[in-house]
């Protein structure tokens, strides 16, 4: 997501120490602290300006929400649009996927969302991409159930199975047509932007095989 | 596919027994000796009218193709299309895929091409789609290679990646516009007609893990 960069961004980030985790480092294997319940902890990993995570969380008070997203200015921009309507179910960590394993414990998580990961485009980027191998494992070790992952790009999405594929995972679920097959679901900034544009989202749902 | 019934059928195809092999399950273990040599057996399952296997067939000599096609109408407007530009290496089955295991030795195919299968689309006809398990696994008895399977069904193609998933198989290939990855591909009548349309046509290419 390109974004224009906000000025004095970390001083303005520490104003929402509520929503926004600083070092999510601490609560590895005990983020039932943060949340003070045991419910069910859904990561999205890259939620841009956060539209997606806010309104199913809203939704869905009885599971916990994080939000991770990198770009220190795209969690701001998230904050001042959402922090008003404050959510006990949602927090936010502004860091790189590839921490993954610092932040949570082993089947930590119950549900991973990957909606419209950048798809780097070229072959010589192809490790940055979040259903690479190594980001994919580091999902599968923190997770006890399913990702979600949909993207309007079509390379992406194509690499991405094979990759599942590769791995053993399961499909669960599989749309090649998401907004015809569930017209209501909930949608990121971007996918509404694609979807007026004509473009077809993808979606699936994978599990590791062994799990029930 | 719909077709009009050609009158006195089966006494057409008589004429026709240089190319149509009356009974194929003599030649279960030994179509090498109907083609007097030992190259590989592409066969294609519901070849239709036959423009993708003929076309393929004349472009690759050194390969032997079956096109197996169930409804004697179509086998027979495709003798009548077809059978001046007679090819040794292509020969026509007349029966139904349900028999495979009667006509091939494990392992005696080297590629299946599943091209415009009968999507099938209601639930209590799902055990009629060729990707179905039943079919799918006497197809997989029979063959030492690969699947390639076509179509511009979403549905179908949705239901035959999670088949093909939950067998265990390997994608090898997968495009999900199969027109704008390879616009020189050897199409079938029905994909010419639907790609004329604006039909995305998906396609996937598939193999047993197990072999190399």
């Amino acid at each position: 997501m390109r974004v224009r960069k906000v000025k004095n961004v970390n001083e303005k980030l520490k104003q929402y120490d509520d929503i926004l985790i600083d070092d999510p480092t601490i609560y590895k294997g005990k983020w039932n602290e943060v949340f003070k319940n045991d419910n069910p902890i859904y990561l999205e990993i890259g939620m841009g300006k956060g539209k997606f995570i806010n309104e199913t969380a809203k939704l869905n008070p009885n599971i916990n929400y994080i939000g991770l997203e990198k770009v220190s200015s795209i969690v701001c921009k998230s904050l001042v649009i959402f922090s008003e309507d404050k959510k006990d179910n949602l927090k936010y960590i502004c860091n790189d996927a590839a921490f993954l394993k610092d932040m949570f414990q082993d089947n930590e998580v119950k549900k991973i969302y990957l909606n419209f990961s950048d798809p780097w485009p070229k072959t010589r980027h192809e490790k940055r991409r979040l259903t690479s191998p190594k980001f994919l494992q580091n999902m599968l070790d923190i997770l006890d159930g399913d990702i979600e992952f949909k993207t309007d790009n079509r390379s992406l999405f194509e690499y991405s199975l094979m990759e599942f594929n590769r791995l053993g995972l399961e499909i669960c679920e599989l749309s090649l047509n998401l907004h015809e097959d569930k017209p209501d679901c909930i949608t990121t900034e971007y996918e509404d932007k694609f979807v007026s544009r004509g473009n077809v989202i993808y979606y699936v749902r994978i599990k590791q095989k062994e799990q029930n």
